[in-house]
Order: structure tokens, then C-alpha cells, then sequence
């Protein structure tokens, strides 16, 4: 027997009526390549949002095309992830630091009709354009005073193109599990994979989000999303606060400098960011240097790859911000588990607490996990059973977009298989153990080892070639390349890296090349990773 | 297009093993006819949910099939939400205090097949049981031990009925739109009306129920609901601090009572609380009389009807309790609006905070409000124009339980027409004056006679107040003020029109008080306003 309640949709357009009718005059704050403040609120947000979309409308794009932006966090930004959604498109958020063809293969395979991009991006993507022969035109974030000259078809500047439009729009009511936004993962093997998301994911992932266990979001805080708007919808950041009435700040294109980020903090009253290690190693970096402070923020998220001690030690004895510790994917919305202390933990002592906080966290309610051995039976919730990761959940990827191929990442029961390794303690927490088994993330990016193997391995003197990722200061873990040389060759690490310069993205790039007489496999020729990880382990990189 | 996202369903169910996995050692406290302080964790409370579904598909409960309870807030009760409901059942709640002819009408109507009763209510059920033809069995709330003699047909412990099961049951993957429980409301005309809830709606309301905004549930919290689980859902109570993690604190029978309202908040550790009007005058006066002390409680939800200023501020000024009003409805499972003041607002003065405090909130995420005028045109957001309140949402009901008629609260968009009048301000905040039929209509303005209710209530000597009214030659209607004294006060007309006079508009004043020994109220507590138009139909002013 079926309720009687009624039929409402969770769609991205009542988050945005939501905060239009409830926090009109909360405001968003914005950095950008031709403002260094840029100001307004919800209510001035969501007019030019109509605009958009009645410009949107009136170009001919029509619901579930493909509209692509290459863009820093900005209002501008902002307003794409609601007006193309909003008329049922799809807001593609592309990567601006992948490497050309990457980016080629993306914008080519999601077939994107117009791509929205940043100034500063502009030259990068004019190199790739004539191998982008479906994209239609593209619209500069910007106005007409500081448009750059470019040979982009159809360019013109985004106020151009929404400016000449009504900010009257009747939203369509949507069916809540149509596709809103689509992103790519530049996954380990093969090709960027998309992950196509639809509204409910979106509302349900941002309900479950801004709940006092996972970010805790309401009115009384000042938000600062330093993950990128084109990273999986910003850790959720585009649409927790607008849902909450939460003032948002957006650093544009200086997400990465610890001078903008202090001075956004203190001046804008920032309570809550949300970032990789790597930022927040750039930002105390700053902070130590300048002797300056960040005295409004009170907490943060770390994630993106595992949070190391000392940043969450340095940012909470020097500055006084509590660090939570969260996991998650692009497959995942990304919202996986947040690590907040249950009350009677609060008892333990310091070392007793950071050792539980160190853990990735609890699920967020909506994430069921499990851990399972080599047979797919789940393991025990004893903290010690190690095995695979697996999740289910209404914002976790079913397949991905036009794979073309079965997924092999879903099983019969419609468990995600997250390809991490860990194991879940009796109170809920998890712990990951290992990565993925090959990937190194650096700086919260991933860096595929295999690819990096495969245009290593080219090189007419290297007979084997193994990547593993070293653990680094600054970027978390950084490649090695270790290569056995073919008989007779010789390979210098200058010339091994010369050669790669050209075939990976330059971040990509190993940083050291040792040779090595054999390398362990396994009885059916694998690679044995864990061996060299072993033999590697007290490795330690030359600084530059 | 649609999405790829994973197709899980909304369910109890899923809170449920939300908790189970993640907040196992949380506790929940009972009061109980047969026990002061029953505890045990989530863990315990849901291996019994597994017994309590073992037996009731034992039995030959069937998807769908309704099942009453007539129960206190206790463990049982809280077990009884999640099997029934888990199995694809219906847990029809049913209101102990209703008139035995309203009862009966609702237990046949629902048809329920076996009714879950506490020991203390099995004496009035004997009186109606001959009338309930269609009921198999009943169970009462107890074990053996405590079983009282009883004549009920098929009579039996819960704890034998339960106790020989399994505690190892496969809930079944239930459609979100699967109904889950049933709660008639006791309206002033006709019989009462079903509202049917389903699993979609329940976890809705569940997630934006604990979110910061509403009610802000966390493991840092105890929540005692005050409110019955037998009135639509205990607000979300039942549902919320299992989904957050929150000890839960249940005052059985003893809702009423301010020595055990006070025992349990002291000894638990109570922050958060959530109770109608009375149960807080309950609760201070035993507080003023007994001279102790509510420590640990930070805040508290007043709904169910319009907080008056003076238990909001004795609750501050005296006990640092916080208070946000909120409203809600059973046909919205029941939430609405929930007053929080924005971060601009703290700015204000302490007067200025209470007049916005008094409103009855914001929207939740979810809810869509709009005032319209008697052509069902929308009236702008001003804070001044007043008109019906009409509602639409995910967890609003889109029809009545076999109501054999079309529903004529529903208008053809969807809407829910509240039958409360009132108004909304810019920033969103919902003021209700009046009830559609309680509202005075003078001259063409309208009174509100909740406003003047209030603010007679602030009075020191009134104990309760009502606004009718009263058929006037001039003025079409005109209030007519009834108020009951305090023991041993006398407040003459004078007095009260005097204490009132900078309180409203002058030409609300007013034309008449009245004392009366006592005001009739409805089962669930409300003022019968009918009542009292019908006592006071000859009335007629005295010329001044």
C-alpha cells in the first residue's frame, strides 16, 4: 500500500527557491580575474540565474544537453550550476589543470555544446579548440570591458550573453532523477571515466551534508569552499549553503594562495572551509610567515587524501581550528564519512582522540559500507578485518556515463567497489589502510601510475618500468619511478623525465627516477607494488 | 536524460540500520507503567525490532495490513514504529485521550487487525473493545509478570509475544512510497480524518528535522520528546535521533508531570526537549514551586499551538532555556516552520528579537508557503498582507485515508490549503493570526485573536485566555475576551483592557471581558473555540 503524500520533486531548483524566498539577502562573496570582491546575494544571485537560463533557453539548448565550464569558484560559476540545471540541462564540469588531451577526450565524449571558461583559461583551451568540433561556442565569465581577444568561435563575454535577458523565468518542474551535472574522474586505467548526477543526489547529498554530524551548516556560518567547483560539485559546497541560508565565499582563481585565502577569512568572517592537505599546507605556510591569523575560523574538512597529523596538530594548537577528517569520490557525490568524536569519546585522552581522528569517520546516514575479503563476504566491524571497500547509497554512481562497457565496479547486490582497502571499527568508524592499489594522489589530484608506466616503459632503453607513490611534505605522496634498463642502455633520470614531459601532464611527473636490476611479480606476471612499496619504504625525495 | 545514480530507496528501515551500524552504544531512557528508568542502546533496541517483525510476520501480518498502538512515548512504542513499519505495515498511532466514540470511529475505519496497548489504557479499551469487530488480538505493552487481568479478546504480553523469535530478520526493500504509519487528526467537524505517511516522506522529514536550521539534532545531544508518539510522529522524534545519533529520552505516561520532566532532564542530561504550550506551564510551576533546576536543557521546540511571550521568556530568564517557536501540522508529518533568528538579527534589541521570536519561522527546506487572498491570488511577502496560508511539500499528505470524497483542501496545482491565516515578511518569517474560522472580521479588518490571546495571557493574573467573536450592529464582529483567572486574582475589565492597551491596535481592543471558571478543550489540548461561540451565542454588547 502506497502513502498519500504528495508527488514533490528534489530537484537543485527548490534548493535555490528555497533560499530565495528564506535568505534573500544572504550574501555571496567572490573572487575573480577582474574583481578582486565581487559581492551580492542569493536574491541578486538567482535574478541573473533567470537571466541565464532565459538565455540558455533562447540560444536552443535543450534538456539534457551537455554545457560545459572550465572555471575557478565564482558567482559566475555559481550561477551555471543552477540556471543549466535548472532547465534540465547538464552543467559538465571540466578540470582545467588535466592535460590537454584529456581535456579533449572529455568535451569530445560528453559531446558539450558550449563550453563556459574563465579569462585566465581562455589560452590553454584555444591550443585544443579545432579538436572540439562539436562544441558550438564559447562564452568568456567575464563582461565586455575585460573580454580577452581570442579566436574562440563564437566567443563572447557571459554578461553579453546574459545580459540582454529577462530575470522573469518559470523553472520546469523536473523529474527529480533527471541529470544535472556531470564530471570526470581521471581514473588509473583507461580513459576519464563521467559520473552523471540527477537532482535527488544532489538535494538528498545535500541535506545529509549540511547535518549538524557531517558539515554542520546553518545561518551562523561564513563557508569557504577552497575544493574547486569543477572537483565533484565542490565537496557539495554550491549547494549546502544556499540550502542552509550560509554566506558563501569564493576564492576564483587564488585558491591557492595563502595570502588571499587569510585575508578572505578574516575579512569576510569565514567559520568553515573545506579543502585538500595541500591547501592548508599552503595557507600555514603563509600564516607562519606573515605571523598573521585566521581568529574567525572555527573548523574545517580535510580531505581528498589522508589528512597528516601535524597539519591537523599545527592548525588546531597554532590556530585554534578544530579539523575533521572526511573520505569520499567523485562516484560518491562525494560524500562518504566525516570524522566527528562521539561524546564519551571526548573523555580520552589527546592522543587517544587523534588516533580516532585520524580515521576517515562515520558514514553519513544514506552510506551503507562494508568491507569484504578476495570472495566478496563481508568482513567483521572489529576494526581489524582489513579488506576491500564497499558502498551503496542514493548519490553513489550506478555506471558511468556512456562506458560503452559493463561496469566492472558494481556487483549483482549493486555494491560500489571503491577499490580502497581498509577496515570498519565496532562504533562505525573506518580506517583506510591502502589506496586504491596503483593510484598516487598528490595534492588531492590522482596520478595514474599505470599511464605514467605506459609512457615510461616507450623509452627505447627501459625494459620494466613500476611507479609507486612516495610520501611527500607538501603534496601528500608523490611519484617514483623505478625502471630496469634494458641490457647495454643507459638512462639518465634527466633524460627519462625529457621524455615524459611531453606525454603526461607536467604535475604528473615522477619526482626521481631510480634503476633497479629486477622487478618483483606475481605467478601471473603482476607487478608486485607491495614489494616495492616495501623495498621503497624508507625512501625519502631529494628536496629540489 | 536521467542520471546514474544508485536507485536506493528512502526507508525506515535505513535509519534504522543507520543507527544500528553507527550509534550502536547510543542509549535510550524510558519511563514505563512498570518501570521508572528502563535503558538499553540502539543496538538492543533493534535486535527487539527484529523479534518484534519475526513475530508479527509469525503472526500473518501482510504488507500493507494497519496496526494500532495506543501507547505512551516508551521503547516498546519505539520498537513498534520501526518493525511495523519495517515489514511494509502500517503503525496506526491512535490518541489514548480521544472520546471512546472517536476512538472506536478511527480503529474501525483503519481497520486495524491487532492493537499494541500500554497497561494503563487496557481499562478503557475493555469499554469499546465489543465495537471494534474487525480487531484479532491485542497486546499489551508489558511482560508477564505485569500483565494485568484483562477480558481483551486474544490477549497477550509483548514481551511473550516477542520473546520467543528470532533476532535475525531480513527486512525486505521496500518501496519509498510504501505507506509506513497512519495518525488521524481530531478536527473540529466531521469525523476524523487519516493521513496516511510513507517511508520517502518519514526520512524527508527526518533529515531536514535534525538539520542546524530546525531542530539541530546531534550525538552531542539527549533529546525528551514531550510531545506523544501518538500525535503525528512525536514531531519526528522517533525517527530523528536514531538518523543522528542522539540519546533519546522518553517520559512514558509521566508527559505531563514536572517532577518527572525535571527528574529525567537532570538525570539524563537533557539539552533539547520538544512539547506543546502546557507541558512547559506544567513544568514550571513545578520548577517555581519546587525550587530546582533544568541545567542541562539549552533549548526547547513549542509548537502545537502559539507560545505565549511569557513562557518563552520565564524559560530564559529564569532557566536559560532557549525557545523556538515552531508550527506544524499532522497533514505536514507535522513540520512547517521553525523560528531561528538570523546572524543580523542578534543585533537587535532584546524587544525586537521577541517580536520576530513570536512569528511562528522559516520554511524548512521542503516546504513551499504562500499566502493567498479569497480569489486564490498570491499576497506579496510583506510581513502586512494577510491571507490563507497554503502549503505544498514532499511530507505534506495529498489526500486523506479512504476519505470516500474528494479532499477540499487540496487546490488543483497541489496545494494544501492550512485553513490558518497569516502572513509572511521578506526574509520569510510565517506569523499566523488566526485560524481561518477563529478570525474576526471588524469593519472589513481583520482581528487576530491569537495576537490578543497572548498578550491577555502576559497578564499576572490571568491564567488562560480566549478571543471569540460576537456579532456586533456596527462593526460586523467585534472580540470578545474570556479569560479564566489565577487562583486567588482578581482582574477586573478595566485592568485587563488597560494592560492591553499598548499592547495591540487600539481598535483590536477588545469590547468586552469576560471571567469564566474553566475553557473547554479539545482531546489533543486545543481551546474549543466552537464551545465557546456556542455558550456566548446570545451575547451582546452593552452599548457603551
Amino acid at each position: 500500500m502506497l502513502g498519500l503524500m504528495m508527488d514533490r520533486q528534489l530537484t537543485i531548483t527548490s534548493i535555490m527557491e528555497h533560499a530565495d524566498k528564506n535568505h534573500p539577502n544572504a550574501e555571496i562573496v567572490s573572487v575573480t580575474c577582474d574583481n578582486p570582491r565581487h559581492r551580492y546575494t542569493y536574491a541578486g544571485a538567482f535574478r541573473r540565474t533567470r537571466r541565464l537560463a532565459n538565455a540558455l533557453v533562447d540560444y536552443g539548448v535543450q534538456p539534457g544537453d551537455r554545457i560545459a565550464t572550465l572555471a575557478w569558484n565564482d558567482y559566475r560559476h555559481f550561477e551555471l550550476y543552477y540556471g543549466i540545471a535548472g532547465i534540465g540541462a547538464v552543467t559538465h564540469t571540466v578540470n582545467p589543470r588535466l592535460f590537454p588531451e584529456q581535456i579533449t577526450y572529455i568535451v569530445n565524449h560528453a559531446e558539450d555544446r558550449l563550453i563556459f571558461v574563465d579569462p585566465l583559461i581562455v589560452a590553454s583551451l584555444e591550443k585544443i579548440s579545432k579538436d572540439l568540433p562539436k562544441v558550438e561556442g564559447y562564452i568568456v565569465l567575464t563582461d565586455d570591458e575585460h573580454m580577452p581577444d581570442t579566436n574562440l568561435k563564437n566567443a563572447q563575454s557571459y554578461e553579453a550573453f546574459i545580459g540582454r535577458h529577462s530575470a522573469e523565468f518559470d523553472w520546469p518542474e523536473l523529474d527529480e532523477k533527471t541529470a544535472c551535472s556531470l564530471c570526470y574522474t581521471s581514473g588509473t586505467t583507461g580513459n576519464p571515466k563521467g559520473i552523471l548526477y540527477h537532482h535527488r543526489a544532489m538535494v538528498l547529498h545535500t541535506l545529509i551534508g549540511i547535518s549538524p554530524g557531517v558539515l554542520d551548516l546553518s545561518v551562523k556560518d561564513v563557508v569557504l569552499p577552497i575544493v574547486p567547483m569543477f572537483h565533484v560539485n565542490a565537496w557539495g559546497l554550491a549547494y549546502g549553503p544556499p540550502a542552509a541560508g550560509t554566506k558563501l565565499v569564493l576564492p576564483g582563481p587564488r585558491m591557492g594562495d595563502g595570502e588571499t585565502l587569510q585575508a578572505l577569512i578574516e575579512e569576510e568572517g569565514v567559520t568553515f572551509a573545506a579543502g585538500v592537505p595541500t591547501v592548508w599546507l599552503a595557507l600555514l605556510k603563509y600564516l607562519s610567515d606573515s605571523g598573521k591569523a585566521i581568529k574567525t575560523l572555527e573548523r574545517v574538512i580535510i580531505g581528498g587524501s589522508a589528512c597528516p597529523l601535524s597539519i591537523m596538530q599545527e592548525l588546531e594548537d597554532k590556530h585554534g581550528v578544530y579539523v575533521h577528517h572526511a573520505w569520499g569520490m567523485t562516484e560518491m557525490s562525494p560524500l562518504g564519512t566525516v570524522n566527528t568524536l562521539k561524546p564519551e569519546m571526548l573523555k580520552l585522552s589527546r592522543e587517544e582522540q587523534y588516533a580516532i581522528r585520524q580515521k576517515q569517520g562515520r558514514a553519513a546516514y544514506g552510506i551503507e559500507m562494508k568491507i569484504v575479503d578476495d570472495d566478496n563476504r563481508e568482513l567483521p566491524r572489529d576494526g581489524q578485518s582489513t579488506g576491500l571497500l564497499k558502498v551503496r547509497g542514493p548519490f553513489i554512481c550506478s555506471d558511468y556515463y556512456k562506458l560503452g562497457e559493463p561496469s566492472d565496479v558494481h556487483d549483482d547486490e549493486g555494491w560500489f567497489s571503491t577499490s580502497d582497502v581498509g577496515n570498519i571499527d565496532p562504533e562505525g568508524y573506518l580506517q583506510l589502510t591502502d589506496r586504491a592499489k596503483d593510484v598516487i594522489k598528490s595534492g588531492g589530484e590522482w596520478i595514474s601510475s599505470i599511464e605514467l608506466e605506459n609512457a615510461a616503459i616507450g623509452h627505447p632503453g627501459v625494459a620494466e618500468a613500476a611507479v609507486i607513490g612516495v610520501p611527500h611534505p607538501k603534496w601528500a605522496e608523490r611519484p617514483l619511478l623505478i625502471i630496469v634498463r634494458k641490457e647495454g642502455k643507459d638512462v639518465s633520470k634527466e633524460e627519462m623525465l625529457d621524455w615524459l614531459k611531453d606525454k603526461v601532464a607536467k604535475w604528473w611527473l615522477p619526482d626521481d627516477v631510480v634503476c633497479i636490476d629486477e622487478i618483483p611479480h606475481t605467478a601471473t606476471g603482476k607487478i608486485q607494488k607491495m614489494e616495492l612499496r616495501k623495498r621503497f619504504r624508507n625512501y625519502t625525495f631529494q628536496p629540489d
